[in-house]
């Protein structure tokens, strides 16, 4: 029954104290309701529409067995997850991580059960969840543990350039032990799969060196010549078409001549900053790996902001153009 | 008797080899010659000029004691170091090591004199000067060996940014290391005196994290905390208006509103990504901490295409643009 839905978009309304829902109610258009559905709570909603005094028509869908009958074309479509709490804009608390966990925890059971393809996540607040799950990791890892893939790559992606990270939140003293042959093979094979699936044949990626001058032929660190061109020869083998490693300061000049498809950086710092600075704000967050596509908004829960009317719609608009853009080529391998 | 030429602008020629010569031809105006004196060799600047065809009048003084009377407005004038070797372009021998460091230590001997505060250094082979001079570890440190400092740092600049790196050519994995509360301040004090001396007062310093999210409270690395908050709070109190620990992702978005004068970045390719991004290759680089001025072309020997009439005098005049700026306002201090 679910499957004549296989097409629809999912959004995961995120920590209910931070601006998750304004930037939904924001974000989505019109036209777009007969290819989205919201995984959220009524009372949440409602609040954030009422006091932000937004004239977003909204059809609740308290049963997921209905969303075919009950869904409506002309209104932004909530499956609606109980919740009696207060709202409490900005709060860290253990209701609204429990909350957050149970919106990703539906979205995981309509992806599993065929309804979509394309899940976009608004922000959750990794303290709040941790409150009422004391195991859970991350937002990603328990996407990734809930599909049992061992290792998925953060993508970011914009209209101006595309990078991959071989690691991401973790301290540069510890970044070099996880880079190894396997990690950048991985990344390579998911960034491959990824540009084949998004229409581009034999997509050109181009790897950064972890060290200065990408370690000037072993003068500063080996981890190039020990793990990263090992990598990348044996990815060459697979026919991925990749090149490098280069040193990254001068790598990324390149992405105004459009020489790659994707970028490959090692560390956090070593893709975001360039990243940030050639995309002006209009970057997005993918996970690859997952057996389908994952895309996040390019910010936090915000609860600074929260409630306040002042969060732009901006990054979820860009968001779901990507959503849009991948539903297409990506398909649902599990 | 040199003190008459205090204000002269040197240049070291580099390596023979190199492109260090060629840039010079193509790179210094005539209306620059009455205030700059070169240090190289006729033999490898006639061998130049005439496979490169250059129609540049040239000046040879080969006494050190007579640049005053023999110095030549209308022409480029160039201390002759006597070398007698031929030149084999592109070769990193130990002849032409031997002559870059003769360059290096000329210089160093007429600022000691009080003959110049600012010197250019065209690119040396660090290999070719080892095979003459085994002890030799670097261009810069042996300039700061000569002058007895310890500690220099290393700024970029160009018309968009100003950019100081706390450690440079070293493994990222060793980065950490060389992070501490002393290195961070002497880093800042450089860069404040840098910043007097070019007449910004008050000047506004941002310096990024080491980690991504500037270690986002101590969940990824406690180099923040351990560290650069308590030198920054040092320099503070020292009337240093400087700023940070900021993500390094998204300070590097503030340029272009010019809200600081100075970024200090922890990591090479954390300063040099953003910087090369920016700049638009019209980047040089700066020595802070010396008693003089001293500023680098942006490339190297470029050794692959000594020779063939395809460098760009580019980087030269924008270093001899900064180096002109600089002399009025940085004084010898030794």
């Amino acid at each position: 029954m679910l499957k004549s839905n296989y097409k629809k978009i999912l959004i995961s309304s995120g920590d209910p104290h931070g601006i998750g829902v304004e930037i939904i109610l924001k974000g989505v258009n019109k036209d777009q309701y007969p290819e989205i559905l919201v995984i959220g709570s009524k009372k949440v909603f409602d609040f954030y529409k009422d006091i932000l005094k937004l004239n977003v028509s909204i059809n609740y869908i308290t049963n997921i067995d209905e969303i075919d009958s009950r869904f409506d074309t002309q209104s932004l479509n909530v499956i609606d997850l109980p919740y009696d709490k207060d709202i409490e804009l900005g709060s860290i608390s253990k209701c609204a991580g429990e909350l957050s966990l149970r919106c990703i925890d539906t979205a995981i059971h309509l992806i599993k059960e065929g309804f979509s393809s394309t899940l976009v996540t608004a922000p959750v607040s990794k303290e709040a969840i941790i409150m009422s799950n004391s195991s859970f990791i991350g937002h990603t890892e328990y996407l990734a543990q809930a599909f049992n893939v061992n290792r998925v790559t953060m993508l970011l992606l914009s209209y101006i350039m595309k990078v991959a990270l071989i690691t991401t939140h973790i301290a540069i003293n510890k970044v070099n032990q996880l880079i190894n042959k396997e990690s950048v093979l991985t990344t390579l094979q998911h960034c491959n799969d990824f540009l084949k699936k998004m229409g581009v044949t034999n997509g050109k990626i181009a790897v950064c060196g972890l060290n200065p001058h990408a370690g000037e032929g072993g003068n500063f660190g080996d981890e190039e010549n020990r793990f990263i061109i090992p990598a990348i020869k044996k990815a060459k083998k697979s026919n991925i078409n990749v090149f490098g490693p280069y040193p990254s300061d001068t790598l990324f000049c390149q992405v105004k001549n459009g020489d790659y498809d994707l970028y490959v950086a090692m560390y956090h710092d070593q893709g975001l900053i360039p990243f940030k600075l050639l995309s002006f704000g209009k970057g997005v967050n993918m996970t690859l790996g997952l057996p389908f596509s994952r895309i996040s908004v390019d910010h936090g829960t915000a609860f600074n902001i929260a409630g306040k009317g002042i969060a732009k719609g901006g990054s979820m608009k860009e968001t779901l153009n990507w959503a849009f853009k991948l539903r297409e080529s990506l398909t649902i391998s599990n």
